[in-house]
Order: C-alpha cells, then sequence, then structure tokens
C-alpha cells in the first residue's frame, strides 16, 4: 500500500496552518510580523527559574492547579471555568475536536485567523467561511444563528483589521444562536473593554486568551480558556494530560502576577500604536482604529496611488530591508493593506524612516 | 439544545486517560509511581537557561530545526526523519490523527500503554486491542498481520513488564504487515538495544522516544519520533506549528548532548535496577526481566501466598506510608503484580525496608 492510502483521507488533503516567518538572526531584524511583544517578560522570572530546574525530572501538575487558580482570581470566575493549553491553539484545536464532526459543522467569517479552517480540516469536518460584507468588518448576529453550524468562530479585537467590537452584538448572536460561541481574545488585553462579562449570559461562550502577545511569552506556548464548568469538562476530556510543561505553568504564574510590569509595557505599547497611527494618519493612510497591538494601514506611494501592487511593494521594500510585516493577499478586504506589529518606539521609528524613504522614491514600479 | 447534543459523538462516550499519581508535597513522599528519573537533569541547563527568558518573548523556531538537527546526528539519521513533540503523547496523538480514520483501525496489545486507545476514542475510531496470551508477553507477528488494522502500536521494551524484544520480532512484522508500525520506545535507553536499524527496513516503521525517562526531564513535555521523511512529512501536516516552547527546544538539545550526565544516571539507575531485582529474586517474587526504569515483580506475603489480593494490599500499605507505585489491577496477567520505578539508592532501600516490614507481619489481612 503507497503511504497515500495507509493516510487518512481528510489528512490526505489537508493543508497546514503557515506560520508568519521567523528570522534565524534576530538581531539583523525588526521583526513586526507576528504580533509579539517587542519588551522581555517580567524579569521576576529569571529570579525564580533556577530552582525549577531540577523538578523537571517529575511529571508536570496535570491540571495546571496553581496557574488555573491565578488566573480564576484574575478575572473572578471560578477555577472550574479554566482550562490552559500549550499555547491558545491547543484550546481552539480542543473546541474543534470536541464540538465538531460529520454531522456538526464549523463557521468562521473571512478574514480572520485562518488557524480555525486549518483545524476544520485536520477534524474532516466541514468550515462555512462568511465573507464580510463591508470593508468595516462589522458583524451580523443574523449570520452566526442563520449559519446552520454547531460551533463558531469570532476573532476580537478583529485580525488583522485590528477592530474592536461591542459586546451588545456577542450579546444578540449567543441569545439567537443554539451553538458554541469562541471569542478568540488573543488582543484583548490591548483593547478598552473585553467580552468576558458574556460569561455570565451564557453557558455556550468560550473565551479564549494567550500570554504570547501581552505577557511578552509567544515562546512559552501557554494560553488558557474561560467557559462554564460544562464545557471546560468536556474540553478536559481531549486535553492531554501532561499539555502544560512545569517551566511553562511556573513562567506564565509568574507573569500573570505581575500586573505592575504588564501596564507598564502595555501602557508603552498602547502610546507606541498611538504615535504611529497618527503619523499613519498624517499621510492619509486608512488605518483601522486598532484594539490589538497592530495598525492595519493602506499604503499610498510617491504618486497618490494605492491597491494591491502598492501594498506587496512597500512589504517587499521593507522585507529586503530586514524589516518583517506580514500581507494578506488574498482577500480583496486586505489586498492593499499591511499588517504591522507593535514594536519598540526606536523600532518604529527605523520603520517610519523606512517608510518615508519609499514614499518618496518612484523605486517602487 | 444541550451539551450533551452540542458534543461530537464519539467525544461525549469518550473516556479519557488517567495519568499516575502526583503528589502535592514531594519531600514527604517516595515516588515510585510514573517512572520518572529520580536524577535532576543536566546541570547544564542551570547556566544557559537565564539567557533564554528575554527571548520568550519571540514565537519558538516552529520546526525545532536546532533540536531536530541534534536528535538526527544522535541517531545517525536525516534531519527530515525527525519530528519533536510537546512529548511523545504529541506525537503518539499525530500518527493516530494522521493514519486512522473510519476505515483505517488502530491495533494494539493488551496490556500495554493505554494511552494508545485513548487516542483512538478522541478519534472516533475502532481500537482492536490483542490480548497476550501467555505470561511471557510474547509478541506473535502474525496477530499484526493479520489485525486488519492500518496502525499498529508497540510497545517496546514492553510495559508494564519491562521485557525487551527481539528486532527479528519487528522485523518479521514488518514484512508481513502492511499497515503503519510504531514502536513506541519510551524506555529504550534503559535496554541492552534498540529498534532503530528497522528504519532501514521499512519506510512504514515509526520508531516514538522520549527525553521524561531517561533524560530527567518529565516536567519538560519533549518526545520525538524517527520514521522515513515520506510518514514525517505527513505527520507534520498536523502538528501544531508551535507545539515545542523555546525553553523545551533550548533545555532538550542541552539535555541530549550532555552524553557524559546521560551516561552516568543511566548507569546509576541500571545498577540500582539490578540490585532490587536481586532482592526481589532472593524473596522468591517472580519479577521480570527488565530493559526500562522499573520493575514488574509478584509479591507474596508472610504466609507465602501471592494474587491480586495480596498485590493490593501490598501496594495500599506502601500509599499509606507515602510510597507511590503502580498497580494494574484489571487484567489477569497484571493484577498480582506491581510496578516500581527505579529511584535512587536511598529510595529503593526505603521501599524495601518497608516491604520486609509488611513481608513479616500478619497486617495484610
Amino acid at each position: 500500500m503507497s503511504l497515500k492510502d495507509l493516510t487518512a483521507k481528510n489528512i490526505f488533503l489537508h493543508k497546514p496552518y503557515i506560520p508568519g516567518k521567523q528570522p534565524s538572526n534576530f538581531e539583523q531584524t525588526i521583526k513586526l510580523n507576528t504580533n509579539e511583544n517587542p519588551y522581555p517578560p517580567s524579569p521576576r522570572i529569571s529570579k525564580s527559574i533556577l530552582k525549577q530546574i531540577d523538578a523537571l525530572a517529575r511529571y508536570p501538575n496535570s491540571s495546571a492547579d496553581s496557574l488555573r487558580l491565578t488566573i480564576a482570581k484574575l478575572h473572578n470566575v471560578d477555577v472550574g471555568q479554566v482550562i490552559v493549553g500549550n499555547g491558545s491553539d491547543d484550546i481552539l484545536n480542543l473546541c474543534v475536536r470536541c464540538f465538531s464532526d460529520y454531522s456538526k459543522s464549523i463557521g468562521m467569517f473571512d478574514p480572520s485567523y485562518s488557524l480555525y479552517e486549518v483545524l476544520g480540516s485536520m477534524q474532516g469536518v466541514e468550515v462555512k467561511k462568511f465573507a464580510f460584507s463591508d470593508p468595516k468588518f462589522e458583524i451580523e448576529p443574523e449570520i452566526i444563528s442563520q449559519s446552520g453550524t454547531n460551533l463558531f468562530f469570532l476573532t476580537s479585537p478583529h485580525a488583522p483589521s485590528g477592530r474592536i467590537y461591542n459586546n451588545s452584538i456577542f450579546s444578540s448572536a449567543l441569545h439567537q444562536y443554539s451553538g458554541i460561541l469562541v471569542i478568540d481574545e488573543a488582543y484583548a488585553d490591548f483593547a478598552p473593554f473585553n467580552a468576558l462579562s458574556m460569561l455570565n449570559e451564557s453557558k455556550r461562550v468560550i473565551i479564549t486568551r494567550t500570554l504570547s502577545k501581552s505577557y511578552s511569552l509567544a515562546g512559552l506556548r501557554v494560553g488558557y480558556a474561560l467557559a462554564s464548568s460544562g464545557i471546560i469538562s468536556i474540553l478536559n476530556k481531549v486535553r492531554e494530560v501532561y499539555n502544560v510543561d512545569r517551566l511553562a505553568q511556573h513562567i506564565a504564574e509568574i507573569a500573570l502576577n505581575d500586573r505592575e510590569y504588564f501596564e507598564k509595557t502595555k501602557s508603552n505599547i498602547l502610546s507606541v500604536r498611538e504615535n504611529t497611527h497618527q503619523i499613519f494618519t498624517k499621510w492619509n493612510w486608512k488605518t483601522y482604529e486598532s484594539g490589538a497591538n497592530f495598525l492595519f494601514t493602506q499604503p499610498i506611494d510617491s504618486r497618490g496611488l494605492f491597491g494591491e501592487e502598492i501594498a506587496l511593494n512597500l512589504f517587499n521594500f521593507l522585507s529586503a530591508n530586514n524589516v518583517l510585516i506580514r500581507y494578506f493577499p488574498s482577500n480583496p478586504l486586505t489586498s492593499s493593506f499591511l499588517r504591522i506589529s507593535i514594536g519598540k518606539q526606536e523600532e518604529m521609528d527605523m520603520l517610519l524612516n523606512l517608510i518615508s524613504k519609499w514614499k518618496t522614491t518612484d523605486q517602487q514600479m
């Protein structure tokens, strides 16, 4: 039998998720493409990590009890409403495995986080993608409620635009929809408000969070979900029993408890985001109001033109100058825009200098 | 709709894996129940870990390139023949997701590692369990080749007996079987030989390894598989792109490269295993020749009796004295035995003293 015949049919046809580019040499690159945090994580980590090394010989706490308690206190929910994952991607995967099958389809808006579709494909289930009908990326609750799906993924703040949504939209969606609604709040710490109050409105809502962005821990792989205890019990059935390692549990807890450091780095990022947004606005570049640690902006070239070719041109120009940002060519709502993670002010200054150079020369055509 | 109606049918019926007991207080417990390594991991780790903390703000290398290169060199295989997982449990899960579906069933011997069945249940596929026909836990290659399965899991050295298998058995199985054979070598570093040469015999064999046992890194969650590059490519389609975090990649590489420390702790464990085995033999306790870091032994009480009740009695007695070992009651081939992880000599001495006390009193009935 060929390897093709030996492979599960949906996996043979499956196209994996493609992550953002990771450079081999960080020193020479300004990395603004995967919405990481430009600051190091809490300095408290180094002080206590060495004591944890010898304990690595022992399996981790399989239910991450201490970390879950910290998360529960932070959000004022019961510890039974918390599950921790090897990154929030792990949690999203658990949602798909638990709440979709041959007769239970998945819904998502397009564009949003492309991993939802990848996870559905791995599960071999139907994924219904609903194109946003306007460039504001408005969510119409009726689309969710009439989707005929069992599980629906929303990204809030939206990616890649960064726009925020009022809770009344989720409230209305939950009221009309009979399935399970996942609100992926990967970027919510950078937004003026969040959807946590939805947990009181429905036992069918799952809110996912990550420590990869606001806590400077993309390299550690820790995410979590908040939901009703009934939902969490089901997700736990599929969770790998030791999915989060000892160091990750320990470091995540320290980072979550260091509120002062969290607020300081967050406020730096918000202020750099505001400065950068103002400059784009001064240039007349259409830029979405962002509740995330990135900006989605439509570049205008020296001739005053914008569009797919212009965006791609600036993307390539920056890439050639070791500045990594993200470009999403496949969708008309995104193909004339670029997504730029918020780095440190000095990184953004270098970026803006490069763009100024690009803006005022005719090199692009 | 009820949560039951919203849950995928196979998940609603699914029974999760139950991990070995993890005590909350290590100081008061002698922990010999989950085959961890009693020694701390390589001392080189502490020296270099602090430099890694700040880099945690960045996503890990998504294909663990440097770690995979280290593994490839260690086993003298091509780097394209290596995949790294969040523990070898992650790899076993990838095998199930890639090579089983509604028409492709899974095979395994009973007893062996119970997770295989759990993963099959999560996938919603048929798992065929073949009971060992004799107490020697012999593998008959015909059972594999005539199983009608697409994917077969073998544990070598066997768990929970610890017995080793000659490669001629695997060779013969691979020759007759048309499916994919996984040889789970979690404990192979403690055995006199291993099955790596099978990689040259077949493109349908997958050998899984873990750093949880021989490298003292159960708390870190790093495992890997070696197979043909065709198999590895398919497994990679389903692997979460950032499944192994930065610290785990870094620490695993250090541990794999510190051969001197590895050999030293391994030889300590082999020598303590031998000492303990000799004592059990002196007591006339039937004990399997072990190629792993545990012993599987049949306790005899003060009246000279053995059996299910006797084994359970000693298990409970040790547990009451804060010594954790493992008991497998459900199978007649295991229910009169106990599985004891090899700890440090002083831990084994305390264990043996406690057993001597139990052996010479009538408290057990």
